[in-house]
């Protein structure tokens, strides 16, 4: 009896999710150890940061590690400020979520229901096929070319029950790259009504040569979202931490559908604290020159800590220090110093 | 021209999300602080417990912290293993979600479509018709009874079009409690393939002598959900951790669309820290009865902590403790001494 009830309120679920197959994330370290017995076992399957944050955002941790019992801010109104402001973005564009997943989730979910499609890449992040499917869409997968995003093709794809296209650029798992020339012409050839999705998770990890982020084109394109994450280069991906940034009238529609507190308080401390951002020369040497503002009194304080780089006020650079690429662990050293530095400074 | 792409591109966006209002959460101390240029703002306005987690909590935070780069264990095998030992359950009973927010919007999403309903009480908390609305599906709302969801109405209103029921209890915003007995007259009244959550999030606050949890009726009502977070007693709100208990064969379903890592990882850390759960008596003294096994070593090495409780062998109670009701700094003492102790005893 019990049995064929359950049946019956199994089969009311929504059809598309009966079909759906879960996730299948990679295996963790503890599991593997777990089920094999065996020890010191290592992951590469994931594309985390091996290295993990700095000092700087484990201290942030434990100072917002005093309070655990109060609600995140749900607004996020400290983080998207600062991240607006270091990108030359309006906070009103910016919105964040649970890992940048929960965002390509929103957005799927705001734009697709049934009889409509999402379009995406034959190898692309296996995360897309089940947003737009969770979200009753259905999915239009465009054959790759060399590996990578067949760009034209998937404009050409493009009906009128077409509602957004989710790009990885670079993608996971081939990670090919498309330059932003030719994202640009995808955004040309796609009616302006259709969401163009970029999803930048690995964005940071691109040659300093390769034409670098989409969010140059937003002023010029309202139907382009891109996406970001604190997953990868930024080492945060056990605290969830990812964003969207859009039209702000798209992120309006986003955060309607939004968990009112998706974003843990410790995920928006540890982003801020990681979100180093030290400007500098894109450099072909083994070296970097990076503003600081003060120099003089950066340089002398880094000798306090035992660290020696270059001034450069020499040279007309009054703002700049240089830099030298060392070992590993020298530059580690180099940014522990360089934070406490810039802490002492600002107080 | 780009406003009028926009507009189109708006158009596009699925009705019932245009129709939305967001969530409007508790506003942040920092906010209205920034808002009204005061300083020492109190904050009384989403039900946090004020007193936060122990200092467990903070420890295993800290140590979680030092692996930030992985992402968190998406099956959570851990946390479900240990909190279905505590409550007599199986781990497959169990889905963690990001809050108890993300779990109640997983069971509207996975069971609600255009032309269901669900139905909720006049006064329910505000997220139910939020899931309900966001998952397509229509808000049955049933006037109150005295401050109270009238369960007789509710189970009254279920049609064909009905999905699942949403009930608080005890209920937020107006505090008031239905029995168990009256939770399973409603489970008798309403057809089995129609799902009844009954969120518990507020349970640990009920006098002992009320009845407690619908855990207990689970295994003879598999269209049965129970939600509980840690957001409330166990102060983690800023963490997001809750979860779902259910018949494997729905908490499967609800897995497809759960995101793979909705649950970071120090909000495991932080829940299983919190977690502490020690067996006690139902005391209608000035004195709780404790169990903790080793009574007289844990005995001896509380008094090398300077907490003097007492032992309860002479009475055949050679398993148990009887501690007093102290100030409540003597008793986050007892709580500090008691978790040092079993974790020494434990090692």
């Amino acid at each position: 009896m019990a049995a064929q009830a359950l049946d019956a309120l199994l089969q009311q679920a929504r059809p598309e999710i009966r079909a759906m197959h879960p996730y299948e994330p990679g295996k963790p370290v503890e599991t593997l150890e777990r089920e094999l017995g065996i020890r010191e076992a290592i992951k590469l399957a994931s594309n985390e940061n091996p290295r993990g944050p700095g000092a700087s955002v484990r201290e942030a941790l434990a100072r917002a590690a005093s309070d655990l019992s109060r609600y995140p801010d749900g607004s996020a109104h400290t983080f998207r400020e600062k991240l607006a402001a270091q990108q030359g973005l309006h906070p009103d564009q910016i919105l964040l979520g649970n890992g940048s997943n929960d965002v390509l989730e929103l957005i799927a979910r705001v734009f697709l229901a049934p009889g409509t499609k999402g379009v995406i890449d034959q190898h692309a992040f296996v995360v897309y096929p089940l947003a737009i499917t969770g979200a009753g869409g259905t999915v239009c997968a465009v054959p790759s070319k060399d590996y990578g995003h067949d760009l034209p093709a998937m404009a050409a794809a493009v009906d009128d029950a077409t509602r957004l296209l989710f790009i990885a650029n670079p993608n996971n798992p081939t990670g090919t790259v498309a330059s932003l020339a030719e994202i640009e012409s995808l955004l040309q050839a796609v009616p302006s009504q259709v969401l163009v999705v970029v999803d930048e998770a690995y964005c940071e990890y691109q040659h300093p040569s390769a034409s670098g982020t989409a969010l140059s084109l937003l002023p010029r394109y309202p139907n382009l979202v891109v996406t970001r994450t604190f997953s990868k280069i930024y080492g945060l991906a056990a605290l969830r931490l990812g964003y969207a940034v859009a039209a702000p009238e798209i992120v309006s529609l986003l955060n309607r559908l939004r968990q009112p507190f998706n974003v843990n308080s410790l995920a928006m401390a540890g982003g801020l604290a990681a979100e180093r951002a030290i400007p500098f020369i894109p450099s072909a040497g083994n070296f970097l020159t990076i503003e600081v503002g003060a120099a003089k009194a950066y340089y002398d304080a880094l000798l306090q800590e035992g660290v020696i780089v270059r001034p450069v006020a020499g040279y007309g650079l009054t703002q700049h220090l240089r830099v030298s690429v060392g070992l590993p662990e020298e530059m580690a050293r180099f940014l522990a110093s360089f934070d406490r530095v810039r802490a002492q400074l600002a107080a």
